[in-house]
């Protein structure tokens, strides 16, 4: 009886601010607002435009599908790849969507293999950035969304009007 | 003793991916790095400079602190004020600051009154936006990036190189 309680008043310290289901929501409904920004620049400018000397909006995306997919990889057979940002989208907006949606099956993959008990381990992602495995994907969803808000700016500044932050 | 290994199981399932005291520490360290943006920011141009037709920063500023103290005093309280984002810095830096330091002291004040237990909960946020508390205050920090974030595309237009996307 007294284990009992014992138990029951760990598991009322325990009750999860958030999930794991809640953050995979959460993660994926961000990745399909970053896809609908893709999707609302005109072909060329995803390569050619920017401002303030930064990089295009190709280049943030590229960032972008070189951490996520890997990341989850990484955190379930525990082997981590080289980082690698250098993705050929070949001037197409197509074939980087076709590259996000790719990324977006890993994770898929990935993520009902990863136990709700591992989100405290310590992990060092990629060989070089220290954390936990929840501060691992709270960062890489984090640097999703500052560049995809770097990419809102570059729309407005190309006179287009972005997808709204809360359609997800 | 049967229920003892019940009580067993689901502490198991309920182990949080995110305790409350994880995205304590997540929601400080971002405002931290903003109000490291705002001081990055000549003082004139926080209300002046804007790209592609948007806000100023002090415009994104004052959204910012309208939504992050209101919000936890109303989960707390239950009692939602309506939601104002009009904020009279008077020009000033200074009180810019001023003002999101006493945002910061009001989460610190009523987070500690907020239980892990009711993150959860589902509220309406400002009688209008229906979440959880959890989904409520990701959302929230969400928005405090996706701005931010624009106050970096603000600054690199300005030749000025913004604070560390890792340093909170």
């Amino acid at each position: 009886m007294e284990k009992t309680a014992e138990a029951a008043t760990t598991l009322l310290a325990a009750q999860p601010a958030i999930s794991k289901d809640a953050l995979f929501e959460h993660l994926l409904g961000h990745r399909k607002l970053t896809r609908k920004v893709i999707e609302a620049f005109p072909e060329d400018k995803l390569f050619t435009h920017n401002l303030g000397g930064m990089r295009t909006f190709s280049k943030m995306v590229a960032e972008l599908i070189s951490i996520a997919g890997p990341s989850l990889r990484g955190m379930v057979t525990g082997v981590w790849e080289e980082l690698n940002e250098e993705i050929d989208f070949g001037g197409s907006k197509e074939t980087m969507l076709k590259h996000w949606d790719e990324a977006t099956e890993e994770i898929n993959l990935y993520w009902p293999q990863l136990p709700e008990s591992r989100f405290t381990e310590s992990i060092v992602a990629f060989g070089l950035y220290e954390g936990t495995i929840y501060s691992t994907i709270l960062y890489f969803i984090d640097n999703e969304i500052h560049h995809r808000s770097q990419g809102y700016v570059y729309l407005r500044s190309l006179g287009i009007e972005p997808p709204a932050f809360w359609d997800r």
